[in-house]
């Protein structure tokens, strides 16, 4: 628990370094940067991973869409050259390594900058918690560069879907590749829903069935959760609406259609996030009250065993006392009768009998 | 409760399917898709059950009004083949089929197309939870095509009134069959509102007059339908409100006045249930301080048990010491007084009024 | 409490029932709809009660102001024929006639609808409830139509002030006229406020000097009334903002002033609505933490019950044991002592005071 | 703390009455009204106090700037004479008399009129609370009427500044006098903050060092009072921005950045009553978690106490039972061991020992 | 604690005195004021402390940039000097010296004037709280002028990039200077944000592994830290926005993109601040259910104690009685039983071993 809430809020970026200064403050497991460039148009499409920018140049200038995507950060050097390649300013380099980054779309001249949140399911972790990796993307005329921090399969049904020329993409610009990364990335989100909601159903069952002092804390490391989720996920509506409202030459007419679509997905997962985030403050509140309910339960059997044994004792007591018959027969008589005994454990009897009595009327069990 | 979370929230879209693939994600009862056609103008109204669209091209035509309705989204192929022979967007198809969208309205060129909630008593349940549908509607230049997920019917009334012209219907155009048919659905609201309105009475009368561990219970339940409610009948206020202020030509002047009036009435459900969600807030509270109270009134009777009896419990103990009163005349003299037993329990007597008294004083009972 | 939560927020309107059908949802105590009429100009004025409207055509015709005032809205044709009469729409007298509206305003070609609510006083209730009553006004170009569910005597001073010349409105338009009918219902909230606030400072001293069981139950029902209430006069604020901004030709300059001073009004009304609930909030905090300190007490009386009569009962019991003192000089050679007793006793005696001490230390008591 | 409720939220206007009629519903202490009248232009400076208004029409016509200052407002005539004097419309006069106005703004034709709230130590009492006077003010184009409900000596100051020609007002017009008689009230408004803030600190510490009943009592007190002191400041923000942007010709170009200093001042008592809120409810939930402690804290007394004694309480009830030794063996004879007696204190403190260092290892003391 | 309250919340502004008066309002632990000046241009760079103003005027009237640094504000004559000096309005001086202002901009005619907060770790602390010292700052054509509280070495970094004509600076405007100045102050925050996540972080693991009424304590000091931060970072986003939208001549365009980037990064820490806020109400919440837990296990062992032992202490307390067995054979013949004793020590431990049972069976241990 203890790094998560470090990696998850701070930049690191170290006060007094100058703007601009590109320094990686992920946390990558990727050993080395990986880089695939995708060129394709109606007719064909060129798949080539590469070791250096410069292998793309005669790519960039043609009239086909030329897709480069990085994977892995580590290598500042490697990302910076790409940037001055490109003609991005430096404040986006800096961005795309800073990896704290809130979701943002910013409008350069001549290309598109914009940051994402890519939510993950750790694997390794039991409790299911999930990464948060960033995930930026640069849409130009007719290229688009993706930058993820770590090696996910996540856009391979895109390549796919690209050199098998199925769909509309081989037939649509950069402004379309750009639109069906978002949109997997915002797919994801739904898994991610799928497995809180999953969680957030098993917790309702265990909360009625039998809650333990462990499901409060699986309410809360919940809540926790949502509280990322939901930091990760506001901003992005903002940012699909500012593209969907865009009216520079870079977003075509007809994919503005598809960016509507992406905006209302946008809109229903952060209602759905809402809607968990009540349903936990519910769920809490049953929690609360079950234990209060629990301890009147505890008082009343305590009360019950202290109200009816304490005057049993007293009883006990009194004909234990030592005062000499013989004495007076004012003395204790009892201890002399004939039924003495008998008496005393009927006078006990009747005693709990009554208490028992009452409390059956209170309802107490 | 494990299914409804699910089924109300989550999208169940495949990540990684292209956008405009269209996949049936609700729950249809349905075996078949029925299908309805009607036409009509001031003149004439035909009303026809259909089995392919094909059948209805003539009727698109021509100028009269024509309503095709659909009942059950198992046949993706019949309601994709419908899409495609009116000419709407694929983007379309998706979300009708997709039974998770959020209440939405969009203007294309040449129609609207509106989502909208239907709240339905689910009968076979003890609990009366809603069933929450997904009500698709498109409202053309001459046509309207609505989708239902099952067999309901909420359209009976109306189709009743085409067919035998009364009221204003016959003499309009689609745009006042549209208002009709939502009109409906937004009435259908009302209805929900009453069941609820029943349960949180019945509820406050519970709470006040003998509340247990199932009021709570009750209680939240109540409160988690209103979070599905809210979720489902808020966005309708944008949808509504953007179909009255639209300028196009589809809708006519004179339908305007209607649509204000179901703007009114959107909006007073959307107070109804914002007013329901105070009072359950209330309820609450009242439950929790009931609770607290009860526990207050559990710790009084055991203080006073305990309090009252363990000082006689004393007494009786310190006259049943052993010590030997032959030894000397300061040990225990009280056991050979004439009058010790009766000064004994004279004294628990005293002792014993003595703190009821105070206890009295303090008003514990 | 079962009857109001429907009555104050259910529209009783049929689902299926065609829009603008008149049916009369309230809860009329009036046997008979009461119709009277006047009409008045800067020399003359005319009052008279109504049968028929037919009976007001000439007044309508004459520049003279026409006010209608209808008490009872039980015989609906006639309603309706009173709308078809001033030529309303349909809608209107649908909304005229369904009693749960939400306060609002609308604009028709030559005249405005306002829809209010009159907050009033039952007088049967022993808990000083209110009711919460439609009022709807139509302002024409010279007429003024206003519209009560039962028979209050609120317009009086109005209808003497008309018929005495006294103030302004003789000489001025049916916007002043409308004005004074919706100043007069704005002016009965300080009533209610007024009642409001000396339940409140009642409670307030009843929370401080003797808060029971029952003072819990008053706070929630205040707190209850004061949804209803706000829910009654939030839209107020809208519709007499809507009123004074507008620009038709139907309120003349001179009348804006004396709307911006009821839209003040408005304001504080609601200012003090919120304040009242914001109070409240305050006093359930007061009754709950009364309620844990009082538990807090009970708790520490116990203990300390407890923990000083214990030990004692176990020294008692000590000396009750039945050790044979003759087999050895090490069993209880107490008992032998000449001042065995006076030193058992002196060292209960002892431990009370100790531990008494202690308690007073701790500040329990 | 009764009369606070109603004399700072009720207007006690008369329902019914008709608008603009002048009556005084404040609780002036100030038996007479009290007229000064200040008349100063960069060469020279009048100051006199008047019995009618009549004596100051000269000084209104030439172009001198006119301050009247009207303290005590029983007299509602003489205001009502004033305002027909100088042209106000009738229901300025009413809400300088009606003295539980909103702070507002309202521009007539030639005139500003803005009312406010002047918060004042009640000295008299104990616990310092505030009152809420009103303050009124008009600013024409060369005058400023100001309204006081008591006699205080805030203006003292300024009257000094003027007389002794010091700063800048003598040199400024009538916009820069009424832009400092605001700033004195909005000043004093710092005042109170800091008789809160030191009321809060005091607060603070009690509740680290000894939080008593007492102190929730004050926290509540605090928090009441806060209330409506938000109440009367928060209008205010929009009442200066107003003022801030006005374009009339009334207020000079070269005043508006004083205004905008106020305006900032305005936001920063806003800030800080907001802040105090956040800190009072902050210190509710210290309290109402160190009552919690406590109560733990006497429970582990209490079973400490209980969980010790009773079983050392058996002990000895068992070895006080009458069984016959001399019948059999097996009757009890620990009674005539040689070392019963030590024996059987012997195990009553390792009972006790083995329970403490269970509870010590709880961490219970 | 008592005095950062006061310090950090109330304007010691003197009610009464004129506007613009200059009064320092701090608390300057400097004794006296310095002044450095540096003077560059691409060329060439001149540091150099000052005594006088007057020493700067030859710089002032180059084309090179000038930045004066004023550090401690105790001298008001000298500051009162610069401002007339450089023509800056009074209420400027007095903003820069009352310390206690709200974050905000303010644009005249030459030359921009901003307020911010630096947050500064206060070392001689062990509770490590929080400083918070006001930054002015004057941006002109072609100067700059700041004033800090205390010496901190926080521009060490600029002055050394300068000197060194290290980056952009030495080749851009007054404007890039001033944002390089704020950059580094809001750099600073970053610094804070990462001291209250360590703390915030060491907090999660003390309440989850042994949570103290301590952890309480420090809980609601960061709460109460995080109101102070919250309030002084808030206004900051309107003021960098306003900066950013600036479209005077002073801003020239190059250095919006970094504006754009500051802005940026104000959002995020507003967006840390307040994830931060959430997350301490959670911790709230989970330290207030962990009391309560730990009351339910305290009440369980006592009330296991009591219903456990107060049964066997009745049961030796019957055998104890005196009741005469030679009297009849009905009076305890228990006591002449053979195995009696045994008998009765077995009746203890049935039952004891059957309440054991159910206690188990009900989970309570």
């Amino acid at each position: 628990m203890k790094k998560t809430l470090k990696k998850r809020t701070m930049s690191s970026k170290k006060a007094g370094l100058p703007p601009g200064t590109p320094v990686y403050t992920g946390d990558s497991t990727v050993s080395e940067v990986k880089i695939i460039m995708m060129d394709y148009n109606k007719e064909s499409c060129i798949i080539k991973p590469m070791k250096h920018f410069k292998d793309s140049i005669p790519f960039f200038d043609n009239k086909s869409v030329t897709w480069i995507n990085i994977t892995g950060l580590r290598e500042v050097n490697l990302i910076d050259e790409l940037g001055n390649f490109a003609g991005l300013h430096p404040l986006i380099i800096e961005d795309i390594l800073h990896t704290q980054q809130r979701p943002k779309i910013e409008t350069y001249e001549g290309y598109i900058f914009i940051v994402m949140k890519m939510i993950i399911l750790s694997n390794g972790n039991m409790s299911e918690n999930f990464d948060f990796e960033q995930f930026s993307l640069i849409l130009g005329k007719n290229y688009v560069l993706s930058f993820l921090e770590n090696d996910h399969p996540v856009f391979d049904e895109v390549v796919n879907r690209i050199t098998n020329n199925m769909g509309k993409i081989r037939n649509s610009g950069s402004d379309y590749l750009a639109y069906r990364l978002i949109d997997v990335i915002v797919d994801n989100y739904f898994k991610m829903l799928e497995v809180l909601g999953d969680r957030m159903e098993d917790l309702e069952v265990e909360l009625v069935e039998h809650p333990t002092r462990e499901t409060l804390h699986k309410i809360h490391g919940l809540k926790r959760e949502l509280i990322f989720v939901r930091k990760s996920i506001w901003p992005l509506r903002e940012v699909i609406s500012a593209l969907e409202r865009d009216e520079g030459y870079l977003i075509k007419r007809q994919t503005h259609v598809y960016l509507r679509d992406l905006y209302d997905h946008t809109i229903q997962i952060i209602d759905t996030v809402e809607t968990f985030r009540d349903l936990i403050g519910g769920m809490l509140e049953v929690y609360l009250s079950s234990i209060s309910n629990k301890m009147n339960e505890i008082m009343k059997v305590l009360t019950i065993f202290t109200a009816i044994f304490i005057p049993l004792s007293v009883i006990a007591g009194i004909y234990g006392m030592n005062f000499k018959t013989e004495v007076s027969p004012y003395n204790m008589p009892e201890l002399n009768w004939v039924y003495g005994y008998p008496f005393a454990l009927g006078l006990m009897a009747a005693v709990a009998a009554t208490l028992l009595l009452i409390f059956k009327k209170k309802k107490w069990f």
